[in-house]
C-alpha cells in the first residue's frame, strides 16, 4: 500500500443502499463489491442531499447544500461562479476527469452574461460541472412528439453500437434498453411489464460494461494524478437488463414490500401527494415489483460483476495500490415500499445511500473491513478528495467535512449533529394539485440517528420518524402532542442550519481573522479625539504635516 | 411630467434618517432635498439590510440580502456571478453607470478561476459592481506604516485637487479632509477634535461639490436611457467640513444624546462588547459631540445645497421631467447615541435610512408629498429601477419589491411582514473579545413596525424592543418572561426567511410551472406498465419498432 496518489470516484444511479450483500441484502450477492467493502470503510448511515438525480449530484460535485448552490432540481442551472470538485481539485495540482453521467445543466445565460465561451477550456469546465470530459453520458435518449429529452444522450454509446452493427436511429433504445419479442417488435423499456424481458443486446455492449471499459480506457491513457468520476447510470431506469442477469432473479427474490394501510391512511398531506401520482400507484402493485424489481437486481448483479473487471485491472496494474476508491449512489429507489416509486421524497429507502471507500494509504490499515456508523452526507467527499489529494480545505466554501480522520481511525464521527436533506417540487404537477406556490414547493429533510423530521412549506404539518424504534419509517408521529419538544428540537437543529453564513464564500476564515488587525496599520483610525489618544506609530502619517493656506493656491494669480 | 426616461440614483453615505428637516431634525434646515420629498414620496420605514457601507451596498446594489450574496463586510468581494443592479438594467435597454463610490471588492480569485480580465468590458463590470464607470470614487485615501487601506482611493479626486494648485502627496487628507492652525501645520481631521476646524480647502473643490459637478457632467454627455448613481462620500467621516459650513452649527445645535445607563448597565453581552469598543467610549463623550456633530450638520447642510445646485440644473435642461430622483443613505450613524459611534448596531439610529423618491411620471401625481409608512427595504430600489425602466422584474433573482405601486397610490405597503436587517462582526477584534467563532460572529434583525428583535449566533440571549412603545429603543426586553411569545412569533418571522429559496436563480417562476409539462412531450415516461396504460401520442415514439435479434449482429461475420 502506498499513498494516495489517484482517486476512483465511482457512483451509480438510484442504487438503494440495502441492495449490496454486504449491506444486507439476502439475495443479491454483490461479491467484488463487498471485496472492496472489506479492504475499506462501509459507511451505513450516509446520506445524500436531495432525493433526485441533478441536485444531488450538484451538491456531490460542489460540496455544498442544495440550499447553497441553488440547482433545487434536474434542469435548474448549476450557477456559474460555483466553485465545484474540480476547482479545488485542481488547485492541488489533481486533474479531475469525467467519465459517464453528472446530470449537469449549464447556466448558458449566465455563461452569455461572463462572456463564457463553451468550447474554451474554462468555458467547457463551467458548463460540465468543473470535470474535464473523458466522455459525457448521461446515459438517456429518450424521444416524445415534441423531440428528444436531451439530443446529446447517450451519445458517444450510440455511435459505439452503430459502429458494432446494431441498426436503428436509437440504439440505445432500441437493444440496450427493450427487448424484442419473436416477431422483431421492440418491447420498450419504458414500458415497465418490458423490464422482464432480456435486453436485446449482448451483455459486454450494454452500458455498464461499456461505461467500465471507457474507465479503464481512461485510467490507461492517463498518469494522474487525477480524480476520474467513473458515474454509471444503471441500476437507474428503464429497467432492463441483458442475459444472464435478465434471468438470473425472479419475484422469488423479491423481498416483501415495505409499507403499511394505517401509512397511507393517515399520511401527511404532501407525502399522501406523492403516493397518489401515477409513479407512486403502479409501484404499489405487486405484479410491477415482481417485473421491475428481478431486473434492477439483475442490473446490480452486473454493475458488480463489472467491478470485479475493473478491481482486477487495477489490481494488475498497480492501480490499487496508488488510488483511492470510492463507490456510492446518488440516491435509492422506493419500489413500492411506502406506497411510491421512484425516489423523490425522505425516507432512508430513497436518501440513504451506499458508502464505500478504499483509502490504500497505510494509515487506512486500522480501518479496514470495517463498518461506519457517522452520520455522513454526500457534500464529504469533495472536502475528503482535497483532503486525500493534500490540499487545503476551503471550508468557507465546502460544506461538508473530509472523511479521512474516520478512514485513518482517527475519529469516529464527522462534526456534525444531523444531516440535511432537501426537495424541490416547484417544477412538479404536485404542486398544483396541493395548490402551493413556487416557492412554497420545497421540503426539507433533518435528521440524526434517533429521529427524522421532515418539514414541508405552505403550511403543512411536519413528518416525524423514530429511526431507533421504527427504523422502516411506518409510523409518523409528525401530529403527536407527545412528541412536542422532539418536534421542537428537530426545528431547532433546521433553523440554526439555515442560518449558516453559506454565501460568504469570498474569504476564508483565517482570513477574516487576519482582517482583525490588518486594516489598523493602513491609516483607518476610528474613534480617537486627540492624536495624543493614539498609537503615534499608526498615526505617523497624520502627524508633522504642513500645508499653506488654501486660499494661497486660489486666489485669482497675481494677487 | 412625463414617463421616466432615466433614473438618477443619488446615495450618501452615513446619512442619519433624522438628519433632513424633512424627517423632523429641528435646526437642520434641507429645503433641497424637502424640495424633492414634496414633489416626490418620502418613506418613513426604510431599512437597510446592513449596518456596515459595503454590505449595505452590495445589497442595494444586487437586491438581495447579504444572506443570499455572502459579501458580509468591507473587504469581503461579492463573487463573481452575482447579478447585479446594471445587468438588470442593461437587459432593459438602460445603461447603468457610477460616479462616486461603492465600496466593491472585487472578487479577483474568482475573476481569475473564470479568465475574466478586468480590464475587458464584462471582466471591468464584474470587478465594478454591474457599473459602467463614469468615475469610481471610494472617497478616502488613508495611509498608515503599511502603507494605503486602498491605493486607489480618492485617485482622481486628488488629481483634481492637485491640478487646481494644491500641494501636496495627499491632497484629500491635509486640505479636503483637514484644517490648519496658524503656524502652518495640518490639523488631521482623522483626530476627532479637529472636527471643529474648517477643512482647508475651498468649498467648491470639497467633496460633495466635486461630485456633484462629476454628475452634471455624466448628465450632459450622455443621452440615456441611463441610471446613473451619483454616489457621496459624506458625510461619512473624517467629519471636516469647509467655510461657510464650518461654522454654521455648534454645539447649541446638537440634540441631545440618546441613551440611559439602564440601557449601558443591562446591555445583552454582544451589544455591550459594542458599547465598549474604543469608538464607543469616544462617541459617548460630550465634547467629542459638540465636536463632531456641528461639522456633520455642516458636511449635510452641505449636500443639501449641492442638491439645489443640482436639481436647478435639472430643472433647467429638462432632466427633471424625464428623469426618476432617488435619494438615500447606505446607513445612519450612532453619534454617541446608545452608547455608541459608527454604525454597527441594529437601533434606528443605523438600520432605518432616508429614502425619497421623485417618479416624473403623471402615475405619480396622486403621491407627490406624501408620506409612506411602508416597510421598505434597500434590496427594493433594484427591483423598483427595473419596473421604472419598463423591464420585466426578475423576482427568482432580486429579493426586494418594486415601489411603484406604493410611488403610483395603488398599494400602501410593500408585501412584506417584516424587514430583515444582518451583520458579520467575525473580522473584527469584537470576536476575538467576545470569543466567538468565525461562523458565529454574526447577527440577524427582524423587525416590523410594532417589534424589532436581534438574534446573535453564539448562544447569546435575544434583545427586543418595543418600537411602538419605545421608539428611543432604549428597553431592551430580550430577556422578559413576559414577552417570550413576542420573541417565539419573531423567530418565526426569521426562521421562514431563512428557509426562502434564495439561491434557485436560473429558473424564474414561470419557467419552473413551465416545467411541470415540458417534459412530457420529450419522452420520459415515468410510472407506466403496459404501453395501453400511456397516452398514444407521448409514447408513439416507443410503438411499432422492430428490430433483429442481437445475434445477427454481433456473431462473427461469415457464419
Amino acid at each position: 500500500m502506498a499513498k494516495t496518489k489517484n482517486i476512483l470516484f465511482i457512483m451509480f444511479d438510484q442504487l438503494r443502499w440495502d441492495y449490496l450483500s454486504c449491506y444486507g441484502h439476502p439475495h443479491l450477492h454483490t461479491p467484488n463489491i463487498d471485496r472492496l467493502a472489506a479492504k475499506g470503510v462501509r459507511f451505513d448511515k450516509a446520506y445524500i442531499q436531495s432525493p433526485i438525480c441533478g441536485s444531488s449530484r450538484m451538491s456531490t460535485y460542489t460540496g455544498r447544500y442544495v440550499h447553497s448552490h441553488g440547482a433545487s432540481w434536474n434542469g435548474i442551472p448549476l450557477k456559474v461562479g460555483e466553485i465545484t470538485m474540480g476547482d479545488h481539485l485542481r488547485k492541488t495540482g489533481m486533474g479531475c476527469w469525467l467519465v459517464g453521467k453528472t446530470h449537469m445543466r449549464a447556466d448558458a445565460e449566465g455563461m452569455a452574461r461572463l462572456g463564457l465561451e463553451p468550447d474554451s477550456l474554462i468555458g467547457a469546465r463551467v458548463a460540465e460541472c468543473g470535470f474535464d470530459v473523458f466522455e459525457r453520458d448521461d446515459g438517456m435518449l429518450p424521444e416524445g412528439p415534441d423531440g428528444y429529452y436531451d439530443p446529446d444522450g447517450a451519445k458517444e454509446y450510440n455511435k459505439f453500437l452503430t459502429s458494432k452493427g446494431y441498426e436503428s436511429d436509437n440504439p440505445w433504445h432500441d437493444f440496450a434498453n427493450s427487448g424484442l419479442d419473436k416477431d422483431g417488435n421492440v418491447l420498450s423499456g419504458w414500458f415497465l411489464k418490458n423490464s422482464a424481458e432480456a435486453a436485446n443486446i449482448a451483455e459486454e455492449d450494454s452500458e455498464t460494461p461499456y461505461l467500465t471499459g471507457r474507465g479503464i480506457e481512461f485510467m490507461e491513457t492517463h498518469d494522474g494524478p487525477w480524480c476520474c468520476h467513473l458515474s454509471f447510470i444503471k441500476p437507474h431506469w428503464p429497467y432492463v437488463v441483458p442475459e444472464p442477469y435478465a434471468s438470473m432473479y425472479g419475484p422469488q427474490h423479491v423481498l416483501p414490500v415495505v409499507r403499511s394501510d394505517a401509512e397511507r391512511q393517515n399520511a401527511q398531506r404532501v407525502l399522501k401527494a406523492f403516493m397518489d401520482t401515477k409513479i407512486g400507484q403502479t409501484f404499489s402493485r405487486q405484479d410491477v415489483r415482481d417485473a421491475v424489481i428481478p431486473a434492477y437486481m439483475g442490473l446490480i448483479k452486473q454493475a458488480d460483476d463489472q467491478m470485479g473487471r475493473l478491481f482486477d485491472w487495477m489490481e494488475q496494474t498497480g492501480r490499487m495500490e496508488d488510488t483511492m476508491i470510492v463507490l456510492t449512489s446518488d440516491h435509492g429507489d422506493f419500489l413500492g415500499d411506502h406506497w411510491m416509486g421512484e425516489k423523490t421524497f425522505f425516507q432512508d429507502t430513497s436518501t440513504r445511500i451506499p458508502l464505500i471507500i478504499y483509502d490504500p494509504s497505510p494509515e487506512a490499515d486500522a480501518t479496514r473491513g470495517t463498518v461506519s456508523e457517522a452520520l455522513v452526507e454526500s457534500i464529504d467527499l469533495a472536502p475528503t478528495f482535497v483532503d486525500a489529494a493534500g490540499g487545503e480545505i476551503a471550508g468557507h466554501i465546502l460544506e461538508g467535512h473530509s472523511l479521512l480522520p474516520i478512514l485513518h481511525g482517527t475519529a469516529d464521527e464527522a462534526p456534525r449533529e444531523f444531516v440535511i436533506c432537501e426537495y424541490d417540487y416547484s417544477a412538479s404537477p404536485i404542486a398544483d394539485l396541493l395548490g402551493v406556490t413556487v416557492r412554497e414547493a420545497v421540503m426539507f429533510m433533518v435528521a440524526n440517528k434517533k429521529w427524522k423530521l421532515i418539514h414541508c412549506e405552505g403550511g403543512f404539518r411536519p413528518i416525524l420518524f423514530d429511526l431507533e424504534n421504527d427504523p422502516d419509517e411506518l409510523i409518523d408521529l409528525g401530529d403527536r402532542a407527545d412528541h412536542a419538544d422532539v418536534i421542537a428540537g428537530m426545528y431547532d437543529h433546521l433553523f440554526s442550519w439555515t442560518r449558516r453564513q453559506s454565501q460568504r464564500t469570498t474569504r476564508s476564515e483565517q482570513q477574516l481573522i487576519e482582517m482583525r488587525s490588518k486594516s489598523r496599520g493602513k491609516g483607518i483610525v476610528l474613534g480617537v479625539y486627540d492624536e495624543n489618544d493614539a498609537p503615534l506609530d499608526l498615526t505617523v502619517k497624520y502627524r508633522g504635516r504642513t500645508a499653506r493656506p488654501y486660499q494661497d493656491y486660489t486666489k485669482p494669480s497675481g494677487d
